[in-house]
């Protein structure tokens, strides 16, 4: 009988996987389980992109372009033009979802053994990216009592080696929350220029930056031209996440040569979607500013919330809908898997994301939640009560 | 300066993509272009699917699973029946093309500098993958004169080494219109069981097979149940190469479980284009029944009239809808770039495929031409006559 490859057999797995028949089963039971563990927005999608694809006219559904549309990707330019990043058509590759982006960024810079320093925790998929593209991923600890703020220099330059083609961040932060400072990427250039790597950033969350704090990209910093990639995605910012519409943008001509060979490959980015990218990019400011408005909201609760639970401790997070969360308890996949099967409040219990997926270094977040706050407030509020309880009775019980 | 990797480096590129500005010129100086480089189909889109996504009344666009929704691959696995091919909904899962399933197959079974024999002219695109996933192509090569038919199994067991995982077959073929006979399965069945190998069928012309002639699935073949991973796609059968809807089918339930976590890490595949490829299944036999009627007369008008001309040599293409053409030149790039560059006739010239970029094997194919016939049949014809007058013209001129 042959045999799946041991980069099959070393894929990991979403952190949340094992959680799911669990929650599947309480679903049975008739329990109602309260999602903190998801990244898909509740947010309704704007309508001028659902529009756009319910009066399309084709009649054939062509491939378009490997890079993308023409009129999609002019467009584009022009919404980061207004985001103060000026880059050209030419220097984007239109992929399907942010997730493919990552993929060509992976394949076009790193070859097998390759290694890519990343700040941990860090959005787990990376390390599927990395394992499919048979590279590894080096963390670099961030620490909660700093916000998960960025890793002084010393400690990248102690990992950088040979090996070392790129540093890979998330701005804002999943699972953190955290938005670098100007500062900080300017730190981060220099590391960069100084070591003759790429700076990998994935901005898939650059809308969502609360309390007035704007979000600085790495394509805005002067004299990166060679070394910024950038990764991006349709899939939050207009809560079009079945689209499957990202990009990658480089002002490196020599990438963008490089990573349009890997789209050539798999031939287009998918047609409607691109439709419907298109037209979101008409989405009035208002529909930003409201969505943003509910985010920092949900925050607020969210936090203020968590800050009342005795024993837990959460960093301060300025962007993106996520949170961490260091609770009272040893081990968060047991706690996450206890909710699940053992714990009901008023016919109620909560699903999250244990952290330790999150960390590469083994044993790090062990007793860390990741809290994505993409649900109503009430259902909020009560979903933290409900964690309020459960922690209670949890650390309160001998089987523990 | 930071460099692109070496795997990005040796990506191939499309056969035709340095045509490609030659065609721009030519068109920019006002010459109509005839294509018989692309596998575009020009058949409409059954109604039925661009309805389903013009009705839908999503609010959100979400993510769908990750081995698609649950709906759509039940109503698959009926479409399979209804080809007697018998596999449940969990023996597939749903990719973004069926590109996709080739590079979720290549890294489930193959590791780094594993090896995958397949028949040569094959789909170009195949070195794509092989090369992002860091594995090598092994041709082992079939012959025009034999109408591309299978190698002999001892040509293929001459190439095994213990670096062998797989071999890979599209059938029918892109770009020789082979259909493989069940006798070439059950050959092929053999050798897989006996050397412990996958056996990987590229099925997406599936329905293109003519003059009576049935396909035989790899997946109807007994005993195959370990060995047998089959590629599909919407693209062609539908006509709606857009949507970027294939799948990955197999009753190898750790090849299932291997591609998964590949499936996980991009998320989820389209939601529209999942939308449209469920309502696609209620296409009428009347559809196809049309389709199949309008691309063998095209198919048999194509060779009658290729037949006519001195030198040329085609196999008896079966299915798909490409054929190889053996001209009497020495340089086919050389040739396609002249139709391009220097050749009208009554303002319009043709662009052909080299065959050279299906081959593996350095020099071979370079007198080939590979011929889609996705057009009307009577540009068909007047792009047969140029090609005709093109190469009395070419022969004779003393520059060649
Ligand atoms: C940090 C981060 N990057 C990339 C992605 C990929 O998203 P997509 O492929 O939908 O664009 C996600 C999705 O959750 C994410 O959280
Ligand atoms: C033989 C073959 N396999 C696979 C594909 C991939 O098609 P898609 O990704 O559109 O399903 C093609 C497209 O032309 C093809 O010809």
């Amino acid at each position: 009988m042959p045999s799946v490859s041991q980069k099959g057999r070393t894929m990991p797995q979403s952190p949340i996987r094992k959680l799911v028949p669990f929650a599947e089963a309480a679903k049975k039971n008739g329990v109602k389980v309260i999602h903190l563990n998801i990244g898909q927005p509740d947010i309704k999608t704007p309508k001028v992109a659902l529009d756009a694809v319910k009066n399309n006219t084709l009649e054939v559904l062509e491939y378009s372009r490997s890079e993308g549309s023409e009129e999609y990707r002019q467009k584009l330019a022009g919404y980061y033009a207004k985001n103060d990043i000026h880059i050209n058509a030419e220097d984007i590759i239109i992929t399907t979802g942010g997730s493919e982006a990552l993929a060509f960024t992976m394949g076009s810079i790193m070859d097998t053994d390759d290694e890519i320093i990343v700040p941990e925790p860090f959005y787990a998929n990376y390390n599927g990216f990395a394992t499919a593209a048979g590279v590894n991923v080096v963390p670099v600890t961030s620490y909660i009592d700093s916000n998960f703020a960025l890793p002084p220099i010393e400690e990248f330059e102690k990992l950088i080696t040979p090996k070392t083609k790129a540093i890979l961040i998330c701005n804002p932060g999943n699972p953190t929350g955290y938005l670098y400072t100007k500062e900080e990427i300017k730190k981060l250039a220099a590391i960069v220029k100084k070591h003759d790597l790429f700076l990998v950033a994935d901005e898939v969350y650059r809308e969502f930056a609360y309390d007035g704090r704007q979000h600085y990209s790495i394509l805005q910093e002067e004299g990166l031209e060679e070394h910024a990639i950038m990764v991006d995605s349709v899939s939050k910012r207009y809560s079009m996440c079945g689209a499957r519409i990202g990009c990658l943008v480089t002002r490196n001509q020599e990438i963008i040569k490089t990573a349009l060979k890997f789209a050539q490959a798999r031939l287009s980015p998918p047609t409607f979607a691109q439709m419907a990218s298109e037209a979101a990019l008409e989405t009035p400011q208002s529909y930003f500013d409201n969505v943003k408005e509910e985010y920092t909201q949900r925050r607020n609760l969210l936090v203020a919330e968590l800050e009342k639970i005795e024993g837990v401790k959460i960093g301060n997070p300025q962007g993106a809908f996520y949170c961490i969360a260091e609770l009272p308890i040893d081990d968060a996949d047991h706690f996450a898997k206890w909710l699940l099967e053992d714990f009901r409040l008023n016919g109620e219990t909560v699903m999250v994301a244990p952290a330790a997926g999150f960390y590469a270094t083994d044993g790090l977040g062990k007793n860390q939640i990741r809290i994505a706050y993409v649900l109503d407030r009430e259902s909020l509020k009560r979903a933290v009560n409900i964690l309020k309880e459960a922690l209670m009775s949890y650390t309160h019980s001998e089987a523990m």
